[in-house]
């Protein structure tokens, strides 16, 4: 195999700060076993989930508006250089205002817009491509993007099916122009509409006072696990794959994996199938469970304040998950 | 004032096709005064509107999938050319799958990327600005933008103070990467989060299993209309001048200023701002009511089926409302 020396930048961008806000309350296993029919026996093997945290008395908006003053913290940047906000989220506060605009208004970026962006699970990678091209447009300089859920809102705690697979969190980056050879190298994204029921969430209720009620108002998660299981350790690695040719790459110039903390058996599995360490498939969803869009951006600033991640190395992010859709984006740190 | 020979292209973008799919069913004033106490001499001189039309069977998947088949056939561009398709929705079908995965899925586009955007009554010019940036950037060449809505699934039809404003309706372009003197010249978007509550809309219960209920789930527009009201005739005008002061343009330059159909008192008054011919400002709200990140794109597409707008032209695309938003692009056709 070929490990380069020299890779080509794509888009010259420069990750300038990442964060995280995780809710307090953790609610293990164990507890989970005194209010429904199941255990830590069950889970753990199957998920790699021990714990997950969820909100008391917090929303989504709550959780990115954390996320967002620690950005601003962390970077120095005052909040009105900012151009953009972007949250991804599959459990806004509300349709309207989108969440985006309430953590802008919330931290005064007086000079930016905002928008909410939905890919489910694939929420990092798809909102960190949209984010990418609006600075690499030339557009834009200077943007902000986290992605957050509440997911505790959208579950049924009676449902041991999927109650026990997701929890709440936020994580995010800045993001800016640099002339710097850092950045963006390869992404490839790419969705399967046709295997969309696989994970279904918040329908809404198609009903008006001239028609027939069609379906129902369902906030609630329902999962095929088999099929989005079987999705994910058959398509992600192709994706994969895809997304090294671009760059020019081999699954070992990688430095680290960052992947979406679905299930530790996916993750393990995609290590395989690319004769990968399972180290460089650093995983946090023992403590977290699934946070769909949160989750790579929450291991990222875990990573990144250990120092297991740091400027030179080159990372591939790696989301998976309703839609049913997969994104890939290799950057050079 | 100046009007310029040449302006200057800053990326350089086609609309490849435009298409509209509005659903059948027609509500009158006259027949919402049947099930509520309103009347069209109520509503027509407040707002302009006379009819909304409503799904019966459909939601906002299937008016996206018209449009997504339209746009197709009319530019003879193959499902599988698409990079991408983005749909600016605040009435999506689901959290999960997306609204945009669904239309991927129905029209197999089997090469495509595709996620949902919500910047409420801004969506379409969010969204035009989100999928220019992804073809500016390079990364992609040809991409799908639908703006679509059934509002009719978020208002208490008991309501009158909001039900009579909306309807349901999508309307969307292909775009693609060009080599001629055309594309967006500028664009100026702004979010204002403080005044998020003067729209509020599908509030999410942010309850679970181990917190008390916060905020029961709600799926219905309330909304501070003379806030609304205000805010858009005052705040509007600020930003399209920054936009035309971007373009380096005056507002007589501009041959059509496309803007979002929430009121028809709301587009006159802007024109007068702007010492427009109310020509100038063509609406369609009289037949659809407001269609939020529908309504732009519905309108484009009537005007270019008529004739009316055509390669040559200078657009001025005008979003409002939600979040709340303001977004202005200036378009060479
Ligand atoms: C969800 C998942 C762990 C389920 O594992 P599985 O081996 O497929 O389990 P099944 O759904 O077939 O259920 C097996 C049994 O366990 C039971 N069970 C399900 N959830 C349980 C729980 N939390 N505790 C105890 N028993 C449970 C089932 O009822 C079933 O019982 P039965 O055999 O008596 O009918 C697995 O399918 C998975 O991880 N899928 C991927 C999901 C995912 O990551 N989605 C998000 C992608 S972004
Ligand atoms: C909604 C709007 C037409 C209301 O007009 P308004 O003049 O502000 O009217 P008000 O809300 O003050 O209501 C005036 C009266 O009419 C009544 N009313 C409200 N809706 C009514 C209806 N559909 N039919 C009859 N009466 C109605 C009110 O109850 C009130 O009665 P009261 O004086 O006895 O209390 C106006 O505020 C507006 O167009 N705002 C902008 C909204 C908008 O475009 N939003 C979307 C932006 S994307």
């Amino acid at each position: 195999m070929i490990v380069k020396d020299r890779i080509e930048i794509l888009e010259n961008l420069k990750i300038a700060a990442t964060a995280r806000y995780i809710p307090e309350r953790v609610v293990s296993n164990n507890e989970l076993s005194t209010i429904m029919d199941t255990s830590d026996e069950w889970i753990y093997p199957r998920t790699g989930i021990h714990n997950r945290h969820v909100v008391t008395d917090e929303n989504t908006s709550d959780l990115a508006t954390h996320v967002a003053q620690r950005l601003l913290e962390k970077s120095g940047w005052s909040a009105d250089e900012l151009d953009f906000i972007i949250v991804s989220t599959m459990s806004p506060d509300s349709l309207s205002p989108h969440t985006a605009a309430i953590v802008q208004g919330n931290i005064k970026a007086s000079k930016a817009f905002a928008f909410d962006l939905n890919a489910a699970c694939s929420g990092f990678v798809y909102g960190l491509s949209a984010a990418s091209a609006l600075l690499s447009s030339g557009r834009y300089r200077k943007g902000m993007f986290i992605g957050a859920e509440v997911l505790s809102k959208l579950v049924d705690w009676k449902d041991r099916t999927v109650s026990v697979l997701f929890g709440d969190g936020a994580g995010g980056v800045l993001l800016e122009q640099t002339n710097e050879s850092v950045g963006l190298i390869a992404e490839e994204l790419q969705s399967y509409g046709e295997m969309g029921n696989a994970i279904l969430t918040g329908r809404f209720a198609n009903q008006n006072a001239f028609s027939g009620e069609i379906s129902p108002l369902d906030p609630y998660f329902h999962q095929d696990g088999r099929s989005v299981y079987g999705f994910a350790t058959r398509e992600v690695p192709k994706i994969m794959n895809k997304a090294l040719d671009k760059a020019g790459l081999a699954a070992d110039d990688i430095d680290l994996y960052l992947a979406h903390q679905a299930n530790e058996r996916i993750i393990r599995s995609m290590a395989k199938n690319f004769g990968q360490d399972l180290a460089k498939f650093p995983t946090n969803m023992a403590e977290y469970g699934n946070t769909s869009a949160g989750s790579t951006a929450i291991l990222l600033d875990e990573l990144v304040e250990s120092g297991q991640v740091h400027p030179g190395m080159k990372i591939a992010f790696v989301g998976f998950g309703g839609g049913l859709a997969i994104g890939v984006q290799i950057w050079q740190l």
